[in-house]
Parts: C-alpha cells; sequence; structure tokens
C-alpha cells in the first residue's frame, strides 16, 4: 500500500482547479429540488445521508471520486479491518470496527483470534449483566444493585455517556432500564461529591475504566469513590468491577466482583464498542441491546466498503470534508442533531475527531504542508436556532453544518397541537434550515437580509433505536478514518493528550523543569 | 457619541502594523515569570484576569488602549446604562446591567424608574418563592412542592440552567438547595417526556418563560405539560406560573399561580439577571442566593466602567480577542472552566456571544469589511486534557483559549491522594496547560513534538459561590458588548434567529414559497 501526502497527489491539483459551487444558485427552485431528489445516498438500517445543500456538483463528484480511487481509500480501510499495523506512531492495529463484526480475513495477534477474544469479552459481560440483573449477583445486604456507576475520562466516558443518554428515555419507554447510569470523570472532587450525592451506593456498582490502569483522574474518583463505599458501611468487593487491559495493575483486582478486558487496539475514542461501552451498557440497557447497537454499527461498516463515492455515506461525507477544508478554507464543522437524547453526541465526536485528526505530522512523522482536522462542536436543534444560529446565518464567517434528524421520536408520547404534532414541528425546522441556509433572504432592511451560500448535509434516521444509534457512531468513525487516511496522517495516537498526562504527573511530583518558572509564578495566582 | 466603523480608526492602522508577539519566547524562563506577575487585572470579589499567555506585550497594549479611547468604549458603556438606545435595530434601551445596581443616572422609560420596576419583580418573586419554601402557597392536596421546571427556549433555557447547575452542588452542600430545578426547551417531545418521567408533577410549579408569549417551542411544551397535569389528576392552575413581558398573551393568565414580567430592554441571552434567572434560581435556592449573584455581578459592572485597559479585566479581554479575531486572524475561542459545575457554562456563553456578535452589517445597517463575532465552544477541564485538546496542542490552526479556575473546590469533600487533594490536582492541570501550549515541547520525535506558542487566558476565582457566579456572568457580557462597540455592530438584536422562528410558523402553516421547492423534496426524506 503507497502512503503519499495528500498535496502529492494529482486529485490535490484537480480540486484546487475546481469552479466553487455556489449553493445559493445550486439550491433554488426546481433545480434544488432536483438536487435533494439525486444527491442522497441509502445508509444502512434505513437511513439516509443528503448532500444537496452542499458545495459540490458532478465535476467535484467525480473529482472526489478520483480521490478516493487515488489515495486507495477502502483499500485502505480493508489493510486495517484484515489487521494491518495503521496506527504506525503506536505500532498497533486498529481493530474497533472487528468489536462489531468480521468485515475481513480474520485477524490473528497476539496468539488469539482477535474477534473471538472481542465477542469472548462481551459474552463475559452479559453473563456478569444478566446476573445482576436477575439477583443472582447482590450486595452484601442481600439486595439486587439499581445503579452503575463509570469511572473513567475521555474515550472511557464521553463516547458511552454519549450513547446511554441517547438511549435512556427509549429505555425507560420500552421497559428495558434495567439500571441506571451515571458517570464520574473529571479530577474536580466536586464532580464524584455530585454523583455519589445522588445515588444510593450501597445498591450501585461502580466500574473503573482506564486501559492503561494509570490515568490519574480515574484512579484518584475511584480512591474517592472507595472511600465513599466504606463510609456508607459497605463492602469495596461488592461495589466495585474494571474494564481495563489484561496487563494493566487493574487487571484481576481481588477487590473487584469482576474485571472485564480491552487490549491495545482500540483506542479510548473509538473504545464505545469494546468492554469499556459494552459493560456499562449492557448493564443499563442489558446485553441484547448492546448487541443490538453493535449490529447497527456492523452493517454500517459493511457499507463503508465500498469504493464508489456516490453509494458510500461515510466515505462521501469524508472527502466532502476534506474538499471544504482544503479548498473552501473552512476551520470547522457544526454538528446539530434534531433530537434531545443526542445532547451529549456532539461532544463524543467532538473528542473523536479532534482528537484523531488534530495532527500537524504525517504518518511518518514529517510536518504536512496542508490543513488537517477540522473544529467540531454542537448542541441539539431546535434549540441552536434560538442561540449561536445567528452567527451561523448572519456571521462574517461559513460553517458548514452536519445536521442529524429523526422521522419519529423516541417515545409514543405526542400531541397534536394546533394542527401539528412536535416531532413535526421539528423535522419541519431542521427541513426548514437547511433551505434557509442555502438560500438565504433578501429584504430592505440590511439587517433582516441573510446571504445564503451556507452548506450543509443531513442524516436522516427513522427513529433513535440501538441499531440507527450504533450505525452514526460507526459513520462518523470510518468518516474521520477516511479524512486520516487523505490527509496521510495517523488518526489513531494522541501525543497531545499524552502530554497533558505527562504533564500532570511531573506536577504532582513537583518535577516542573527549570524552564517552566512561569508555572510556578502562574500556580502563585491561585 | 460617535459611532464609527472600525477600520476607519486611527487605532486600526496602528494595530495592524504592530509585530506579532511570540507566547512561546515570551513565556519562557525568569520573563515568563515576570509577565505572570504583570499581566494580571484584579476583578472584582478577589478574582484576577491573567493575560500573560496572550500575544500581547507592552505597545500592544498601549495600542488596544489607544483604541478604548479612541472608540470611547467606556463611554458608551456609560451610555448604555444610563438609557440610551444602544440597540437600534430594535429601538430599544439595553438595560441587563440595570437589573443588578444602579450604575449611573436613573432611568425613566415609559413612565417608570425602570431599575424600581426590576427591583419591584425581583421582590414579587422573592415573596412568592418564600411562600412556596415555607408552605403558604400548596398544591392542591395540601402538600409542599419540591421542584421547580423552567420551561423555555435559548435565553430563557440556556442562562439559568447554567447558573441553576454552578450552584446546584454547592446549594445542596449548603443547605440551601430549596428545590431541585429542571428545564424543558427542545420543541423534541422526548425532551419534556424525560424530564416529566422523572419529577412528581403533583409537586412541581412548571414556569412558562417567553417575553413574547409567541415562542412555538414554548408554548407546544407549555400545552404538552398541560396535558401531563391534567393526566396527574392536578389542576393547572396549582401548578404553573409565567415569565413574560406585561403586554404579551401569557400575562396575567388565571390559569396560573403568578405572573412575573420582564420588559423589551433586556434580550433573551442576557435575561439570567431579570425574572427569566430570578424566578427559577429564587425558587430553587432562595431569593437571597439569587440576590448574591446580582450582588456580584454588579460589582464586575462596576470595575467594567474604567477607561484604563490594564485595570478593567471584561475592557482588555474585549480588546485582546478583538486583536486576536481581526489581526492574528483567529476564528474562534475555546473557553475552558475547570470546574464540572460550569459543564454548560460554555454553552450559555456561546449563546452570549454568537447571538451577539455573529452579525456582518454595522449599527446602521451597512455591511462591514471585516471579520466579527468568534465561534465559542468549549468543555470542562480536566476532561477537555483527554480528548480535543489534541488539537489544540497538535493540530493545524491556532485556537486561542479562555480558562477559568478555582482555588478551592465548592464542596468540602475532598481527599488527599498520593500527596495531593484533587482539587490541587485541579489547579496544577490548568497551569500546568497554560504553560504546556505557550511553551510548548521540543523532541526528537516529531509525533511528540510541541510547537507552543498557542495563546491562552485565564480567570482565577476563589471558589464558585454566588457571586463570583454572578462576576463571571457580568464579565462576559460586558467583553461582548465592548466588542460590539469596537465592531461598531448591534449585538443587542438576533434576526438570525427571528429568521428562523418565521420560518417554523411559515412551515408549520404549509406557506413554504413557490420558491422553496427543495424545501418539500427534503421533507420528503422525513
Amino acid at each position: 500500500m503507497v502512503w503519499k501526502n495528500f498535496d502529492l497527489l494529482a486529485s490535490y491539483e484537480a480540486l484546487k482547479g475546481l469552479d466553487t459551487v455556489d449553493v445559493k444558485t445550486a439550491m433554488a427552485g426546481e433545480n434544488g429540488a432536483k438536487r435533494v431528489a439525486e444527491y442522497k445516498i441509502p445508509m444502512s438500517n434505513g437511513m439516509v445521508y443528503s448532500y444537496a445543500a452542499k458545495q459540490v456538483d458532478d465535476k467535484v463528484l467525480d473529482t472526489l471520486q478520483a480521490l478516493a480511487d487515488e489515495a486507495a481509500l477502502t483499500e485502505k480501510y480493508a489493510e486495517l479491518y484484515n489487521g494491518a499495523v495503521i496506527n504506525t506512531g503506536e505500532g498497533r492495529l486498529v481493530l474497533h470496527q472487528l468489536c462489531r463484526g468480521q468485515l475481513g480475513n480474520d485477524v490473528i495477534k497476539d496468539g488469539e483470534n482477535k474477534r473471538e477474544f472481542y465477542v469472548s469479552q462481551q459474552n463475559r459481560i452479559a453473563e456478569f449483566a444478566n446476573k445482576v440483573h436477575n439477583g443472582e449477583i447482590l450486595n452484601e445486604k442481600g439486595e439486587k444493585y439499581t445503579t452503575v456507576v463509570q469511572i473513567g475520562i475521555g474515550g472511557s466516558d464521553l463516547g458511552p455517556r454519549a450513547l446511554y443518554l441517547a438511549l435512556e428515555n427509549w429505555a425507560r419507554a420500552n421497559n428495558t432500564l434495567k439500571m441506571e447510569a451515571r458517570f464520574i470523570s473529571n479530577v474536580d472532587p466536586d464532580d464524584a461529591s455530585a454523583v455519589l450525592a445522588t445515588v444510593d451506593i450501597s445498591r450501585s456498582i461502580f466500574i473503573v475504566v482506564s486501559k492503561s490502569g494509570t490515568t490519574l483522574e480515574t484512579l484518584t474518583n475511584e480512591s474517592f469513590v472507595k472511600n465513599a463505599i466504606k463510609a456508607a458501611g459497605c463492602e469495596v468487593s461488592k461495589h466495585m468491577a474494571a474494564v481495563t487491559s489484561a496487563t494493566s495493575p487493574l487487571a484481576g483486582n481481588p477487590e473487584y466482583l469482576d474485571s472485564f478486558y480491552m487490549d491495545d487496539y482500540i483506542g479510548g475514542r473509538f473504545s464505545s464498542s469494546s468492554a469499556v461501552g459494552g459493560a456499562v451498557l449492557s448493564m443499563a440497557f442489558g446485553p441484547e441491546v448492546f448487541a443490538r447497537i453493535m449490529n447497527g454499527a456492523a452493517a454500517e461498516d459493511e457499507k463503508a466498503k465500498n469504493p464508489n463515492v456516490r453509494e458510500n455515506a461515510a466515505l462521501l461525507d469524508a472527502l466532502i470534508g476534506v474538499y471544504e477544508r482544503n479548498f473552501l478554507g473552512y476551520q470547522m464543522t457544526a454538528v446539530l442533531p434534531y433530537s434531545q437524547a443526542l445532547s451529549r453526541f456532539p461532544a463524543h465526536l467532538q473528542q473523536l475527531d479532534m482528537e484523531s485528526n488534530g495532527k500537524s505530522v504525517n504518518r511518518f512523522g514529517e510536518p504536512v504542508n496542508y490543513q488537517t482536522g477540522p473544529i467540531i462542536y454542537g448542541e441539539p436543534g431546535t434549540n441552536g436556532q434560538h442561540s449561536f444560529y445567528q452567527l451561523l446565518h448572519q456571521g462574517t464567517q461559513v460553517v458548514p453544518m452536519q445536521f442529524i434528524g429523526f422521522k419519529n421520536n423516541q417515545m409514543d408520547n405526542d400531541l397534536d397541537i394546533q394542527g401539528t404534532t412536535s416531532q413535526q414541528k421539528l423535522s419541519a425546522n431542521v427541513a426548514a434550515q437547511i433551505v434557509a441556509f442555502a438560500l438565504g433572504k433578501d429584504d430592505e432592511n440590511p439587517n433582516k437580509y441573510f446571504a445564503g451560500g451556507r452548506p450543509s448535509s443531513i442524516i436522516v434516521a427513522d427513529k433513535l433505536i440501538p441499531e440507527t444509534l450504533g450505525a452514526l457512531l460507526a459513520h462518523f468513525e470510518n468518516k474521520i478514518m477516511f479524512q486520516g487516511f487523505v490527509w496521510n496522517i495517523n488518526s489513531f495516537d494522541q501525543e497531545g493528550v499524552q502530554l497533558g498526562k505527562l504533564l500532570a504527573k511531573k506536577v504532582l511530583a513537583k518535577d516542573t523543569d527549570g524552564a517552566l518558572t512561569a508555572y510556578s509564578e502562574l500556580l502563585s495566582i491561585f
């Protein structure tokens, strides 16, 4: 496989030479309707990706196809899922997709079939969760557990938390909320205190999640929680479990109810599909629901194999993002889900994208001469419409947008008010916003004038259920992977985050280097 | 008062001609320590604003002072608080600061002293809240209320929600959590359903908040909640109150327990200081706590009068932001509070800033030739350190950062683990990050090399209590106001948000214009 910097590809030059598409013109009148009908891709699980309101036309799409072919993007994906060392910086395989299904050849590593390893851990978790749910595992007083609390930070927190919140109300409405889940992440001691103040410790299981078993925040919060368990008159060994690597100091700790394992081939931000997400979500919703999330993701992983950019939503989404970043000059993307249940999904994507592709060197450690990963942020609509959309509509800079919408809401509870249901209002709003961003609005009053031409795409699903949630997760993971391939960077290490961990340790050991005199002075403000 | 476009000022040219300060050099060694000692401003309530790690030196500061003087920024602030029509687009006064204290002359408008009006509403709210707390107002069964639920969106939601979450745990620890507060905002029916599923309706008071009394989402959710109240066998009139303008359809509704009033001179995003924040926060924490927030804000408003940029934190913060936006070319700012309690404060600031300054025309409706408001986003540290900080450290673009830190945590519950408390770890982390962003790190491995030179500032407070929270709120409001003055834009209207409201109404009336054929096609995807 040839890995070349983006700006050395013929398609880079071809993209540079293209005329810029004006979304305002493209989306107007009958032509706009025609674009919407044509510029969409069926995804897995009945979902649709619509890119009609993006700055592309057939010429741009053909050139993006040429880029996909020249950079061998789907071939690189195949290398990845067949077990190549794609994470060159750390010399590791990249196997988060393998957690969800077998996409290609068997991957044998460390003397074991990795798919079998992941399945075996999922099975161990399922058995444990079922025993907790059916009362085979009880607390010291012989009572059932009601709450599961995840103690983790970064990827051990944001992804599992976003997925939990996405399905919490759906699970409640469908009688599959087995245990409420809570999350402790921040080293800020008020975070742990606040969570502990609102759970019944005697009926809670705390899952300590750290791949290395050495994450400062997590170990600190573990001690904090252990103290609280003892103060509540309970036994630590009846209230803690671990998710960690088999070689970490946390593994097989006799103080824990049980330990579940992950390996080095799944980065934190991709670990929702591993035991990191599996344990807390299986305990909260039941293992069947977690399996449904994984099935939804696996179906989308399959779709991502297609080399045709007009049929592969993750691939085209990735390529349009690259085009926007490197040729249209946009520095960021706003992720705008029209579903309150996805309130923390943008925060998860922020980590996923910015931690993966916020790099300045290529996979060989050489500086690149082009922009890489964008800034990602977002909030659910319609809330954002009443807030920062002002700048998106009328600010001096263009921010590309990625909408997510649903045909139906999660709970059957909806009301017809003034002739439409709330869900109809929600769908009408997102469609109207896409059109308004594209077409703008003329007005004699310059204050009420909207230039339009602001590009967006949307993913539409029937309903936010485990399968579609899994597919959304996989879509964005695969989009980011393809972008990393185009930029020729390693999307799977995170030295910027490692620096933070290193600094914290140095600082706490009072080893702050002679050079960092500013640091002591800064601390004196505190 | 002369209002001129920024690029017509002599100081604009002067700023353009300045040498760029290299933070990496400036913050190294003894000089760095000296900068930290010098480049800070005492704020109100014992707080400190440190700008040592920003790309400024004495020359830049002098030129920013010249800009402040030439653009008459503090004089414009005085015009505002003395009652001039600063919101030219809508022909309105701008009086959110006046809610918090008398800063200048009496403001007489609509035949009343506006300060007296705000105080009278705060007093009415206090009386109502006290009666609810002491049991003079009870539900239909003669029971005390335990929960207050705010129904509002945009400014009626984000600010009050951020402030509530900021003090919830502090209030719990200090026995001043009188009622738990919840928030319903999204027109997504699952939002209301989810909140209703977790409160005891019979012991809840729902506050409907809409200045106009016509906000689609809020009225829809009001109907939704009314239905639920009836379904729970309760009387609507025992469970609802309103915050609205005196002339709105919601005002004085006999179906409500009571109505509290705001006026046209406080925009939604600035309305936390008005009855919009006052009602829910007084009910949740008691009126005395709300008064303490206001006092903290008023003290910071006083500080913002100082024309000396080296002594006025809001003014200098604003000017450095302008310098970064228009001369250093940065498009965004990350807000990074090291306190879990401030988890939604960045979302509030995102609205506050992007809705205020995301404009392309000046206050006379003429297009401006320079960039205006930046994109704002953020998450609490240390969580962000394990996530998107990767891009902030090693990405291809520089993102200026605004840290917020505290000397002490909110609750006394902290533990010494491995020689330091969690709060010490938290403070050490933020100080270490500031230094690491500024100085970077050399490494033979290019993957572990950090260029540094990434600018940040920090506000440090003793503890997140009502006064410091109010001061933080006022700081950012005043910062944004000063930036709007520099850019010569109207920071107090929001036509981009109005468009969304208009569209939603048109769409629901099936009046989608002949031109918007793309819209119907888009809806057909749903």
